[in-house]
């Protein structure tokens, strides 16, 4: 144990390049505006801090109609805060699950004393949009809740005949975007989502440290009619607390960084990015996981080649080439590789450094590939203009 | 609202001398120490970060006998988290209420179940340590929960009788020492505290965004004798979420910094701060309030005088001066103005600042004060080696 006389060695974290599940690399000016000076919560810089932060939410998640608000800690907050300010012991929540966050929203919703419903698909499919509409429309529940997209599967989930259906019956609409908002299309008003929950890390370029969420004005008047005050102080979308300038500076710097380059601009980057990854693992002769039609980009799912060591491999590519790859959940344990391109990973040199590591690492232990090949297929199928 | 082109003016925040109730300005190094490449979190050196951060917590928390943990976001969750995984409803928990931190632990504990018996103290004061004592000792509750030091009334409360009552009867011992953290002598283990919750953001010279807690071993045994779950999931100290390396590399640096300077040290920087204010806030005929025997040295509480508006006393001083001190809550709002001199602003440079400011302001309103002579008293009790 230290004692007051003990230095630590300075500060020094190893330069990795992110390409697991998440957190992905900041931009480097989130990170220098989180050095920014900062302001006290009661001072008038501040309220213009969460106002531009407010509308630049709305614009990202194209949520015109909603209130913005942020929760301060990492995603899971704004995920409990939301189901814990949302339902009431006995309330029926109809969840869909196809992957670990879906038992998430299972586990969370249950702990604060709902009737928990699943609308269930196999890990590596969607959960069927129209058929769960329907069982909505048959038997409206206060709240549906469902993920957007799945790091655990990589699969993203159709939306839109959900939305409709909680718009006519009068269920909450409950989304997490964690990992879809800034790398795929977030369409909340045109889907008619009443809560997504965002996360900087992923594909916004920022930290982790702050969930933003945006909630239509079905939920402002849900809170009204609460019989009892949410299950948590902290976490109460009627009462959200202020937070710290340091967060809500890094998520102005990294929205506007997604504004600047523009939604469609940036999802087609996202798009590309996976494109030439995925051409990558093809021609290396690896399989990939899930169903292609409901793939997301930012998360690629790889198979593990038999005869080969998932953690091992994992180990000498963080090891020998700083480059971090993330293993799976449940039933993909030690069967999958999750490979990220998100926010700034989302990018022709760090498709083609992973590209090269997984190349050097499988080559080194035996497995069979034709050296070069990955590299020549993601340049070949790059859009970036050279 | 801004459309993909919208383009904000560059993130500009104006400069402020934080001596308010904190957040208080962050040290330098800190802010660096949040730039630096972030690491995943399955990865060795995240590990290493963690086991670093730990160590220097114990030190910090003079808690040799104890596991520290942290808890991503606000104080309050870590102080949420900490009661939402220790009271099960029904629990009796005994609750010091001398402010209005104490009312949110009564808030926090009643909400997770809790019945709730209150020792109280007029705002001003402390809570008779010993009386309180005496009271667990007859009718040991499950929990005892009690603020160390409460910025709403800038009183620090003796904490050594109730922790022998408590390690005595078998009641468990909760500490609030956000404020009292880095700032004044906290001792975990002679205190036989079980859990203490700190702030990096006011005497650490963090920024806010971690909970910092340490736990006695007392509370694993409490944890593996729940008959339930924590009413969260995020907020649960048997199960800690990990959190961003940004957070977590922040607070390394700022402990780091503590023990580089010497606990010892650091306390009587704050000490001698607290003496150089008050000399000038007593030199320019204004009077303070509270116990001066139970005053803690990082928050200064002066009564705004009669004829003197307070909200516009300190618009005006952030206004010209860039200085925010902070208004008061409850019985005391409108009535004192709270001073801080926390972290980096524990030291005389921000001292005097604070002074001539307020010289100036209260002087441009038609307050009479002898010019010149709050400076010069806080320069002459200032022990500052020059």
């Amino acid at each position: 144990m230290p004692n007051s006389t003990t230095m630590l060695r300075p500060l020094d974290p190893p330069r990795r390049l992110l390409m697991g599940s998440g957190p992905s690399n900041p931009e480097p000016r989130v990170l220098q505006a989180m050095a920014a000076p900062p302001v006290a919560l009661d001072d008038p810089a501040f309220s213009d801090l969460v106002g531009d932060c407010e509308a630049l939410m709305r614009a990202v998640f194209q949520a015109s109609n909603a209130s913005a608000l942020t929760v301060p800690g990492a995603s899971r907050a704004g995920l409990e805060a939301a189901l814990a300010s949302l339902v009431e012991p006995g309330d029926r929540v109809l969840v869909g699950v196809y992957g670990h966050f879906g038992e998430l929203l299972c586990t969370l919703a249950k702990l604060h004393g709902a009737q928990v419903e699943r609308a269930e698909a196999e890990w590596g499919a969607a959960v069927d949009a129209d058929a769960l509409a329907n069982r909505i429309r048959d038997n409206p529940p206060k709240l549906v809740a469902i993920v957007h997209a799945d790091t655990s599967t990589g699969i993203g989930q159709p939306l839109a005949p959900i939305g409709a259906a909680c718009q006519e019956t009068g269920s909450l609409l409950l989304v997490d975007a964690v990992l879809s908002i800034g790398g795929c299309e977030v369409d909340f008003a045109a889907w008619q989502l009443d809560v997504a929950v965002g996360g900087l890390q992923k594909c916004l370029g920022g930290p982790p440290g702050l969930a933003l969420l945006a909630c239509s004005p079905r939920i402002e008047q849900a809170l009204g009619r609460r019989r009892r005050a949410s299950h948590s102080v902290y976490l109460d979308l009627a009462h959200p607390l202020d937070v710290s300038t340091t967060m809500v500076m890094a998520a102005r710097e990294a929205l506007q960084l997604v504004l600047d380059e523009g939604l469609a601009a940036r999802w087609d980057r996202h798009r590309n990015a996976s494109q030439m990854l995925r051409a990558g693992i093809d021609a290396m002769g690896l399989r990939r996981f899930g169903d292609e039609r409901h793939s997301v980009p930012m998360i690629t799912l790889v198979e593990v080649p038999l005869g080969v060591n998932d953690a091992s491999v994992r180990e000498q590519l963080l090891v020998e080439h700083g480059i971090e790859i993330m293993a799976a959940f449940g039933p993909l344990r030690g069967r999958v590789w999750r490979i990220g391109t998100m926010g700034t990973n989302a990018c022709l040199p760090s498709v083609l450094t992973l590209l090269s590591g997984m190349e050097a690492v499988l080559a080194s232990r035996g497995y069979q590939l034709p050296r070069g090949a990955a590299v020549d297929a993601a340049r070949a199928v790059s859009r970036r203009p050279l």
